[in-house]
């Protein structure tokens, strides 16, 4: 866009499923965790950007051990408060947005000077629980290091209201929808049940960005959102949940909006999609257009994923026909292992 | 003292034992405990004070609720954040002080507006551990809201550093021991292995306030902290962990200190010294002298404590004679309450 500068930009650092806490009791991973929130945190700083978005899963738990909430507040605060100021202008009724003890937008906030505010949703590992029905990410806003937003307090009946924010010359309308279960999400859409809200006047000012938590494949026949639930005026979808790291947008031709999965930070299980590279994403928007920036991440542990088959390997194919194989099975696969 | 004014008053709201989270699950008790926290944050901000101390049992349970974890954040950054500068100079290398991962004191952070600092020390509820030897007030203190002095990590061998803060011409070496098991610290103290760090110079011009969390009283012969083992240096002693209320200071002519037991803002179990009205106090310490305001709680549930003998109650004096008298006496005794 000519004549736009970074003035008219609104530069976000997209991460999503952090897991902090997974395989903290684990004697070689036990930090990996915390050590990849920790480097996200601090390339958001490093980038400069004007805020973070975090789409569910920040904790593997959904009660976090005291370390794994001590590490994720040590680093939000050494990243995100700082002198300079946030360039964001807050359009909405935060009160209608941010609900829990404190229900304006953190960077609004008088007495904490925050440079770069994190928001996030929650996602099926951090929901809310329990007495009071706070999630983790109530703790964090109330101490005022997260904007948790996007709250589905009613599976049955979703209200999805934005933040708008605007930079210069572009307004960003911010929607989010933390994780429903996802058999009953299919059926809240499928009732009419969801209802988006949209900035009252000139519609066709803003780019519309959306966070969701929830399965993005068929894996049984309404165990998932389809893309085409989500409302066409939308601009890109961050999708979370999903490990696997597809941080370039893919542009959906039916509903007109692009998706980008930027994956987990960490790999929680052993598959193939946990094996791609992982990153996390400048996403740049000026006035309606956007840009993606994918920064590999050198924190997370390389995860190698192979196929073996016996017949085919020269020192390996005697033992595929033989029975009573398992010690000598494990001793050349270990061997493969530590190559 | 004639020709010292406010400017040289440190005023401090002194509290202890506040065990939030105590009967957090009672139907009718639920709330009591952060409400009694709430009400003493609300009145060190109604009483403008300098700064807030608090001697341990701040939480009930070792690993708080999410919900009670959430009330005492709400009710400090309510209360302690604000625009008015704390007028507290801190003297002391606060990095030998306060450590964690931010090892300053709250007030003095450039993106944190701090009004009035809560200083606290660990009791027997609250103690560090698991993996990392984390207390619930390390979070507190790594979000800001609180600055966790006088920490004992080693039981064996403990070194005390005073908190050294002046205002005015008032000058405050504030001392602090966290909790450790009675017997161990009994004998670490006669082992001489309690090590008090004075103000380099001039030492008389210093008020010195202490706080402890031990048992108060020789309840076995080596289960206590004999108040002799205290330097007599000391002006002051904030006692934690007994819950009665003995809030006006006590001299002790032995050592020439005095000490005060504020006690527990919640009642925790069925004694005599809980059914003591519960008070905080607000302590004005001008140069070398003090003086003590108590504040009665008003949350606080009355709990009413007396004694029956059967045979003098006009009505049970018959029951007291009878065999199986059981459910009759039941019957007797909760009519009694209901009074
Ligand atoms: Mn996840
Ligand atoms: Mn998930
Ligand atoms: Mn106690
Ligand atoms: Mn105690």
């Amino acid at each position: 866009m000519p004549g736009l500068s970074a003035a008219d930009t609104i530069r976000i650092l997209v991460a999503t499923d952090n897991h902090v806490g997974f395989a903290e009791k684990d004697a070689i991973r036990g930090d990996d965790s915390w050590n990849s929130f920790h480097e996200v945190m601090c390339l958001a700083k490093r980038e400069d950007v004007d805020m973070v978005l975090l789409a569910g899963d920040l904790f593997h738990d959904n009660k976090p051990s005291r370390k794994s909430m001590f590490n994720v507040m040590r680093s939000l605060r050494m990243n995100c408060y700082g002198e300079k100021p946030c360039e964001l202008e807050l359009l909405s009724d935060s009160s209608e947005i941010f609900q829990g003890a404190f229900d304006h937008v953190n960077y609004e906030d008088p007495d904490i000077n925050v440079a770069i505010p994190v928001f996030s949703i929650h996602g099926n590992h951090d929901d809310p629980s329990g007495e009071g029905h706070l999630a983790a990410l109530d703790l964090l806003q109330a101490a005022g290091l997260v904007n948790y937003y996007g709250r589905t307090p009613e599976s049955d009946n979703i209200q999805i209201k934005p933040v708008l924010i605007q930079k210069g010359i572009t307004k960003l309308a911010l929607y989010g929808m933390s994780n429903v279960r996802d058999e009953r999400l299919f059926r809240t859409f499928r009732d009419g049940k969801v209802k988006f809200f949209q900035p009252g006047t000139q519609k066709e000012d803003w780019f519309n960005l959306m966070s969701v938590h929830q399965n993005h494949h068929a894996y049984t026949e309404k165990g998932y959102l389809p893309e085409n639930f989500l409302p066409d005026f939308l601009d890109l979808v961050v999708w979370g949940h999903e490990h696997e790291c597809l941080i370039e947008p893919t542009h959906n031709p039916e509903t007109n909006f692009s998706v980008m999965q930027p994956g987990s930070s960490v790999a929680t299980s052993l598959m193939p999609g946990e094996a791609v590279p992982k990153h996390v994403a400048v996403l740049s928007i000026t006035g309606r257009e956007y840009s993606v920036q994918p920064l590999r991440l050198k924190t997370v542990r390389p995860f190698i994923m192979r196929e073996i088959v016996l017949a085919d390997e020269p020192k390996a194919a005697r033992l595929a026909k033989k029975a009573n194989n398992r010690t000598e099975l494990t001793r050349f696969l270990e061997g493969l292992v530590h190559e």
